[in-house]
């Protein structure tokens, strides 16, 4: 009877997955659950929920990273944890917390490096992507902020309380930092255009955004969009749009206008605006569709139940749809046949056929945010 | 002893290959062994053969598509042949011989379908991906060419003797099948642009280029370049460059002169040419090194020895090398770190450091054709 009852306990203890043990990589992805501190691994192809890691620290505000054979996965935590996931045993392989409050990192093409941008003690730190070992610290003498790689064992990044920006390159034998300029007041993210071409970099001290081309021999800092920023002065930090939620479509950058219900359209070539797109809230990620002429864009609270549809060649609005409550984030099928949309308060992510615009299914996830497939192994910048 | 001698003789039978049995399937690829019909399986991480896979007939015409968990690869072979290859146990999960003489393939963005073009006995032929059945037949009368996947779980294609596109549509319960347009005499291939906005279509009963509009909600051919093509009345169809080898970067369409020692650049909004590249010989393939300007080139007998790289900006060759006897293929590392390069007569994959210009390794292959990375499983039109 005892042996019984242990059996059943077990078997409520051991949650039943879908799907049978996974094997190939190209297909999985990890959704943050920032409650819990955990993240569950989703197969795309299937539908479904395979698997839960937990103990990943504070994920209120984490992104990660995938190695080249999509195996691994870098998480980076609000309180400095730097965690390293096995997507085939869907455990923690590697766990340190390598710095106070860290907000973003990256790896580098070659898939041997990751860099963590630090906001406390500041600086960007680089570690063997294999054992989490430290090769790098470069401090900054401030918070780093936007920290990209870039090809050729390289990172980029910019610095918030001195307005500059670096490089680093780790593709000699010695690590080569240089600066690529002043970049204004207070740059609060930055974000590398999907050719690896452009280094965006969003100010919240003054007004504009700024270009470097790192593809020039000597990059220089550009100011574009003259009037683009914080419309108020008491406007907080947490208030600024994330430039990751830029979208590159068509020739142009697709921008949240700061604090307003609309969106900007600017032509790449010229730096110029050419369009505004009125919407349903105040824009928070606009993200494209892959192989089509759409982005897709969610909302700031207490708009964000909505999810709305543009098309990049008229400017317009094309469908509204509402997905649950508090939608943070959007992720689509790297073909763009699907898109998988988290409603944090709805403890669900919600999967659409792009063109039909049907709910196609959905997955049970505990206050669901980023949504994160493995085919982002193959994109750089990220 | 006899015992001892069995041993010895299977540990010559089976070859050892480096690295340890793999799993994570992100960073694998495959070589095409033209004159074995068998292909080698590589390890992109490693740089090294972890396999071999025999017995997929006819490959001196071959290309191959993957599924989207980056398991499974369907190649395509000239004697019509369509094989299943489990990328995993490094085996033939399935074989079919499907048609007479087949061209090409491609892969619904869902992972579901597989279809076939052929040359004889004409049409696409669709199967089920994971069971290789037969779903649909679509006889055209005539031969078929430049078959490719549109979103949404479609395929497009043209027709040599009748000089038609057409669209089939296989989203609903019954396939749609749509005529896009007349498109001139006897197109020879076709290819999607990467945004997946654009099907172009060379020609070679006729001179120019015909582009179709597939976000169009009415498609219409247009042509343009109309000088484009052969400049010579007896020159054979295998002399036409293949349109798979025209590359798409910043903006332009970058394609062989027919004929000549040159590369062409053409405006991708006016379908102007903008520019020409005189080059080392005459162009076979032209491919964008990913997240850069550079566009790499190989060139026709006997002048095949050579790959050159040529910035996108200034439309001027930036580097020459001699990787090898018989340059048939070139495959970026997808974030472009490294190029790895198939020299057919030297039985040799050379690996190049895109940015440094060293070759960093080279794995043997016995007449290695097309080098293909599992990487492809997440992008559109291949």
């Amino acid at each position: 009877m005892k042996a019984l009852i242990a059996a059943l306990m077990l078997s409520v203890a051991t949650p039943v997955w879908a799907g049978e043990p996974c094997c190939a990589t190209g297909d999985l992805g990890l959704v943050i659950e920032r409650a819990t501190g955990s993240v569950l691994v989703i197969d795309r192809s299937d539908r479904a929920a395979i698997g839960r890691i937990e103990g990943l620290g504070d994920l209120s505000h984490a992104s990660l990273t995938y190695s080249p054979d999509e195996r691994f996965a870098y998480v980076f935590g609000r309180d400095g944890g730097l965690t390293k996931i096995d997507m085939l045993t869907r455990t923690v392989a590697k766990r340190i917390v390598q710095g106070g409050n860290s907000i973003g990192g990256a790896i580098s093409d070659d898939g041997r490096l990751i860099a963590v941008s630090n906001y406390e003690p500041g600086g960007v730190k680089v570690f063997d992507a294999e054992t989490l070992d430290q090769i790098a610290d470069i401090p900054a003498g401030a918070k780093t902020i936007g920290l990209v790689d870039v090809p050729g064992r390289r990172f980029a990044w910019a610095t918030w309380e001195t307005g500059e920006a670096f490089m680093a390159d780790f593709s000699g034998p010695e690590m080569k930092l240089t600066k690529l300029g002043d970049v204004g007041a207070n740059p609060f993210d930055a974000v590398l255009t999907e050719d690896a071409s452009t280094y965006l970099i969003g100010l919240f001290g003054e007004k504009g955004v700024t270009a470097i081309d790192l593809w020039d021999d000597q990059p220089e800092p550009v100011r574009f969009l003259e009037d683009y920023g914080k419309t108020e002065d008491d406007l907080p930090v947490y208030k600024m749009p994330h430039l990751q939620g830029w979208a590159f479509t068509e020739g142009q950058y697709v921008l949240p206008a700061v604090g307003q219900y609309e969106l900007l359209w600017v032509d790449s070539d010229t730096l110029q605006e050419v369009a505004r797109t009125p919407t349903h809230g105040q824009p928070v990620f606009i993200i494209a569709q892959p192989a089509s002429p759409y982005v897709w864009v969610n909302f700031a609270t207490p708009l964000n139940d909505t999810v709305q549809v543009i098309d990049s060649r008229t400017h317009e609005v094309v469908k509204t749809l509402t997905p649950g409550a508090a939608v943070l984030h959007m992720e689509f099928a790297p073909r763009g046949a699907e898109v998988w949309i988290s409603a944090r308060d709805d403890n669900t992510v919600a999967i659409y056929d792009t063109r039909s615009f049907e709910r196609v299914g959905e997955i049970a996830a505990d206050s669901p945010s980023g949504i994160f497939f493995t085919a982002r192994a193959h994109r750089t910048g990220l």
